[in-house]
C-alpha cells in the first residue's frame, strides 16, 4: 500500500507577487515573492500562473480607444449589447463564432480554445484597457520555466491558466491553456483496477485538474497570480512536453457537439 | 494581504478505506481508515467520495446476466459495437440520447448530468457486474455527512465525484455529482478587483474544482475511494445546502450547445 503522505497534494498561492506591468520579469517576481513567503521552488513543483499575469508582462493589453470595429463586430455588438471594439478584438482572436446570443459570445480562438470573448476581458487591467489571451501560452511557459531554471538551477513545472465556462455545468473552472514540464494527460489506457479488470476511467486532463486545484486557493482580485502546488511529481518531467494543445480535442473528434 | 499559509490546499488520499460491498457502512469505513491514518477528520474538512464507491455501499450494480435488452437498445448496440445489456441500463438510466456515434454513447442522466454511459461501467467492480450512478448522490452525501456527524461530533463536508469527459478538450475531469455542506458555486459577480473593476469571473464551480483537486493524489484502481481535502473551510457551511444539482445548467439557458 502506498503511503498517503507521499502522495498528497499541497497548493499554496505566492501572495507576495506584485502587479505586472508590460516588460515586466515574471520570473524575477515569482523568485523574490517565493522568497518573501520563505517558500522554496524546487524541480518538482507546479506554478499556475493566471493568464493576466502572463497578458500583462507580454503586453498583451490593448485600449479600447484604439480599435475600429468593422462592419461584423458592429452587428455582432448590436445584436448581443456588447461594446462593438470589444467584439472586433474577440473577432481578431477567434477562428470561429461558435454563439452568440443572449449577451454572450462563445469562439473558437486561434490557438483552438473554446471560451467566452475569447478570453479578451478587462477585469484586473486598467481602466480603458482589455488583456487578450497570450499569443502562444505553451511558449509562454517554456520561457518562463527556462528562466526559472537559469535562476534557480531547477525548473519547476508551468501552467498558464484561465477561467472557461463549459456546456452542461453552470460556474466557471480554471483550466490550463498554456503548459511547460507538466504532463498535460494521464493516459490510464490499458491499466487494470484492483479487480484485474481495465479501467473504464481512460485518460485524466491533470493540468486541467491542477489548475483548478490552483484556483481554489487564490484570491480572484487579481492580487495572486501564481499558485505553488507541491505533489505532483509524478506528472513532472524534464522536457517541456507537448503544452496545453494536447488538451484541445480535434474538432472531426468531437463528439460532443 | 492575506497570509498564504491560511490558505493553502491540502489533499490526501484515505489509503485504508477498504473494498466496499453493497450494505456496507461507509461511515464507519472512513472513520477507521482515517484514525488507522492519523488523520483527524473535523468539521472544516471536505471528504470527495468516489462514486463507485457510493453506489456499491447503496447496492446500485446490477448483473448484465438479468438485462433484457429491448429493441431501441438492440438497434443502438449494434450501431455502436456496445454490448446490448449495457445499453439497455443506459437507455434506462437517462432522459437523452445527446450523442450516439464511433463507439461513444453520450446522454443526459435522469438527474440531469452529461456523461458517458450515463455514468454506468464495469470498472472496479466484479466481473459481469456494472454499477450505475447512485439514484441521488446530493442525498447519499447528505446522509454520509450526518453519519459522520454522529459518529464524529462535526460534519466534515462531502462530494460525491465522477469522471466526466467534455466537449472541445480532451482528457476526463472528475466533478461533483453530489454534494452536502460544500458550497457548490462561489458568485462573484459584483465583486471588484484590486483596481476597483467588476470582476469578468463570474460564478466559479467550487465543486468541481475540488473534486478535481481529490483526484489528482487518488490512485485510480478503485483501492482509494476517498480524499481528505483541507483548505477550503471559506465554501463550507453548516447547512447541506442546494448539492450539486444546483451545478446544472438549465437546458434553455445552455449557450454552449
Amino acid at each position: 500500500m502506498v503511503d498517503s503522505a507521499a502522495r498528497s497534494l499541497e497548493a499554496v498561492p505566492l501572495s507576495y507577487v506584485p502587479e505586472l506591468e508590460p516588460g515586466d520579469d515574471l520570473a524575477l517576481a515569482i523568485v523574490q515573492a517565493a522568497e518573501r513567503a520563505s517558500l522554496g521552488i524546487s524541480g518538482g513543483d507546479l506554478l499556475v500562473v493566471a493568464q493576466k499575469a502572463v497578458s500583462k508582462v507580454e503586453g498583451r493589453l490593448r485600449s479600447l480607444a484604439d480599435v475600429e470595429p468593422g462592419e461584423p463586430a458592429a452587428e455582432l455588438a448590436e445584436k448581443l449589447g456588447k461594446d462593438p471594439r470589444m467584439v472586433q478584438l474577440v473577432l481578431d482572436e477567434s477562428t470561429e463564432v461558435i454563439r452568440a446570443e443572449q449577451g454572450i459570445l462563445i469562439t473558437r480562438t486561434r490557438l483552438g480554445h473554446v471560451c467566452a470573448n475569447a478570453g479578451v476581458d478587462s477585469s484586473n487591467v486598467p481602466r480603458g484597457l482589455v488583456s487578450l489571451l497570450p499569443e502562444d501560452p505553451d511558449l509562454s511557459a517554456r520561457r518562463l520555466r527556462a528562466e526559472l531554471r537559469r535562476r534557480l538551477g531547477e525548473a519547476p513545472a508551468i501552467v498558464v491558466s484561465d477561467s472557461f465556462g463549459r456546456p452542461w455545468r453552470l460556474g466557471q473552472t480554471v483550466v490550463a491553456i498554456g503548459c511547460a514540464g507538466l504532463q498535460p494527460l494521464d493516459d490510464m489506457r490499458g491499466r487494470r483496477d484492483a479487480l484485474g479488470q481495465e479501467l473504464d476511467a481512460t485518460v485524466a486532463a491533470v493540468a486541467d485538474e491542477a489548475a483548478g486545484a490552483a484556483s481554489l486557493v487564490r484570491a480572484k482580485d487579481g492580487r495572486e497570480a501564481v499558485v505553488l502546488v507541491r505533489g505532483l511529481e509524478r506528472y513532472i518531467v524534464d522536457a517541456d512536453g507537448p503544452g496545453a494543445v494536447a488538451l484541445l480535442r480535434d474538432r472531426a473528434e468531437d463528439l460532443f457537439t
